[in-house]
């Protein structure tokens, strides 16, 4: 039953990219999907699937599938991004401008609320709509605004020195960009961007 | 045995993560590993580890652990990335400006080669130590060039076109960081670039 046990992290860590899938699936017009077609599109067995939404209650009924707009309701709930979380965004250069730009945050739980770096001549400058804040004043900006969740995309060689201003700020969850692996106390979460990660998994069908 | 059936994606996928890891290790001075290190490191039980490791042979001995380098070449081998793969970087934007500035890929099995892109007032300008090549010219360049992975850093109104290009172009690994699902024949592999994936996977946790 739902609840009555941790669910693992890697079943966590699907549930993203089923959402994604099932958004897709909606952009198309569809309505229903079985478990099979989700396997198909995302390489996937279906039973896989099927074992990690029943972590959190049943979903669909046998032979009917998924209604899609339900399923991605559901996993919107678990993944609490049935709600808009502001994030931060500290560094300010072409990957922050990229970030800052991005399109795919919309409708998917996040806003980039303020961006910061540590380079007076980018201090205070625009990045698109926002201000670019001094890094050092990030701590207590953060507090102040109650952020929990932030993007980091300074060089390798200021990465840890940022994390731990963010987490010194309450920050819980972070989107570490830089290539290099930062260390966080057990409370908070780390998530890396790592283009050579999502290669290497390519180059061994060449 | 290796090499009898199959091994499934979901497997290959994580082999990346275990080669950072284990590049992590080597960088903090470890020889020796137990699938119990890489379990807690990688939040992944060790038997899974175990398992997933299994579909390639005998790497660890039983109570001795994993020799952490011989691990480490073994999985690139089994990746092909013990070769370096040269890339073409489609886009010269700001996202574009940071691929080819990305210190990650170095000694990783892969080199960004030559970068394109459409826009007139690009075509020819610097970037980094690359020259901008017209977009125009991108399926003759990569064929004269035998290139088969590429990173697209367009808009996502582009995407699409400049994926078509590039499977005309007999690119078989496609690494997309526009927010949009794009369509490729099925010998064709794409992996995306997705912040709010990751962010998802951490909300959950708040």
């Amino acid at each position: 039953m739902p609840g009555s046990k941790p669910v693992p992290d890697i079943v966590i860590g699907r549930l993203p990219i089923y959402l994604r899938a099932l958004g897709h699936l909606l952009e198309e017009g569809q309505q229903i999907t079985a478990s099979q077609d989700l396997a198909r599109r995302l390489r996937i067995s279906s039973a896989q699937i099927r074992k990690d939404l029943s972590h959190f209650g049943e979903f669909g009924r046998q032979g009917l599938g998924y209604d899609i707009a339900h399923l991605r309701d559901q996993i919107r709930r678990i993944l609490k991004v049935d709600r808009i979380w502001d994030v931060a965004l500290v560094g300010a250069g072409d990957l922050g401008h990229a970030i800052a730009g991005y399109g795919g945050f919309e409708g998917r739980g996040f806003h980039v609320a303020c961006v910061f770096d540590s380079d007076p001549q980018k201090i205070g400058s625009r990045l698109g709509m926002f201000e670019v804040y001094d890094s050092a004043q990030l701590v207590e900006r953060l507090q102040e605004l109650g952020i929990q969740v932030a993007i980091v995309a300074v060089p390798a060689s200021a990465a840890q020195a940022v994390v731990d201003d963010l987490v010194r700020a309450g920050v819980r969850a972070i989107l570490n960009y830089a290539p290099i692996t930062v260390t966080v106390p057990p409370d908070v979460r780390v998530q890396y961007i790592d283009p050579v990660v999502h290669l290497q998994r390519m180059t061994y069908y060449l």
